[in-house]
């Protein structure tokens, strides 16, 4: 049996997102030879992103906690609530640094939620402002993901507005349920080097994969 | 390399809870042969379940749901936070019933809560009514999980208050903490019938794990 997610890597299918988008670098799996350099902006970054960190990084500490980075992203991106800033903060953030994010991760954050946006705006071919579960389903598979039913119907009775036929998701959830699968399937990929569709794992590797993606809420 | 939760087994330690505590119910793991009789409480139900459940079930559907059980909780055991109510539904809900549950779910999870409040006392052993890190991490032993540092810490970062050597757990977060460790584990355990400490998963076996330990909140 072919894996699931087998499609990301088939010849017969073309995505339609780019190969590499910037958001593979979260969680700092492609990106962690050079984080010396995490207290500057990459090269390139738009004047309006580091605009929107130095206007809460009022101490000019070269980090911003869960209360600025809502307020950066707030003001100059999207209103997301405060569980998907809680769950951004956590798929950011250098996992040896306290609950902050410096200005080259908050600049692949701003970059893989306009990624996401794009996507979101492709697939919600109704311009509803809303994504339902046949255009999630097809988002996600544009992008490589290929999510078995049963799991989209649990991640939709999870994050959906609605209930039955009528379930769909604004930006918000549809950016968290993206970037579960995402990060999820990934992590797990990197387990199942030969993508048989399943891998071994330890008890602890099990536990440190799972957990980032456990949204806290006080 | 013996598995990181081997001490749930081994005979040389002999944890201070009980070896079948009512909570291994959740998820129906282990009551999913009498589910016919979900409209009913079980027998020996105590009656001020019964009443916090029939208090919030006004119309008398037999079903009550996220808005309804924190009220029956709050009123009658510990008034937990939404995040928590959330889990606690995913958690014990039939998962072929929509986000409600019925009142065998409910008198399961009142008796579970009542054991982590058992364990909770017990080891909040200053009486602070907050359980610290080491605190946290017997407790866990104690009821057979010995859980990695790495594991505990990440959690810690998740659901703890304070920072440093200050994080500390009240008995919300203690339970979300407990039941996240224990829910996990349980299910990595039945793909690792040898105790070897790894298992082989499917993708979708692993997605279908992971997903319902994932809060979302509106």
């Amino acid at each position: 049996m072919s894996s699931s997610y087998g499609g990301y890597h088939s010849q017969s299918y073309a995505p339609s997102a780019p190969e590499q988008p910037p958001y593979s670098n979260y969680n700092h799996t492609s990106s962690s030879t050079s984080n010396s350099s995490s207290s500057s902006f990459p090269a390139g970054t738009p004047q309006d992103v580091i605009r929107s960190f130095q206007m809460v990084d009022r101490d000019r500490s070269g980090f911003i906690d869960e209360r600025e980075l809502h307020q950066a992203l707030s003001s100059g991106f999207h209103h997301f609530n405060f569980r998907t800033i809680r769950l951004l903060l956590f798929l950011f953030k250098n996992p040896h640094q306290p609950l902050t994010i410096g200005p080259k991760e908050f600049a692949a954050l701003w970059s893989c939620l306009g990624h996401w946006r794009g996507i979101f705006e492709r697939y919600d071919r109704d311009r509803s402002g809303k994504i339902d579960p046949l255009e999630l389903r097809d988002a996600l598979y544009g992008i490589g993901y290929a999510v078995p039913g049963s799991v989209l119907q649990l991640l939709l009775s999870k994050y959906g507005d609605g209930s039955g036929r009528r379930v769909e998701l604004g930006f918000d959830s549809f950016v968290v349920c993206g970037m579960i699968i995402k990060g999820l399937t990934d992590k797990f990929k990197e387990k199942d080097t030969r993508y048989t569709g399943s891998a071994t794992l330890s008890y602890d590797a099990f536990m440190t994969m799972v957990l980032p993606f456990l949204v806290s809420y006080d």
